[in-house]
């Protein structure tokens, strides 16, 4: 399964989101990590990420996609992090 | 085709990029946007962007799916905006 997560969180709680990601998945840019994951470790991820947000003020979306076969990433400007899944 | 936009762009040239963003995508969360577009409509997008931001500063990422038949979009937290195109 392949995963884009992006946040949207008071900086209060900025650096612990990102420990937290950084774990499971890569850092692409500002607010963004992506990676290929398994069903379990991405609910281990959400578990913490819950356990860290506050839902009154903060925003977290996971795309889920079960491949990326068909897919494709473009970037304008500068490259800043992650791998490559996409050919 | 479905598209998830990810800006990271210097303060001074947000909010053209916002402007440019919502004449093709739905804003969903701060720095992110989605919808569903075409080939023609997206060449256009990266067309205005480029011209709106430095490359040596600023990235932005569009991950373009063939479908979303098979995705899952997960929110922990506030659903800011955007529609839902999952089921």
């Amino acid at each position: 399964m392949f995963v884009i997560l992006v946040y949207d969180v008071n900086v209060k709680r900025v650096s612990k989101v990102l420990k937290t990601c950084r774990k499971y998945l890569h850092w692409v840019q500002n607010s963004v990590f992506e990676g290929k994951t398994t069903e379990a470790r991405l609910a281990r991820l959400m578990s913490e990420l819950k356990k860290i947000i506050n839902r009154e003020e903060d925003s977290i979306i996971i795309y889920c996609f079960e491949t990326t076969r068909y897919s494709n990433r473009e970037i304008i400007g500068l490259k800043k992090g992650g791998e490559d899944y996409f050919i």
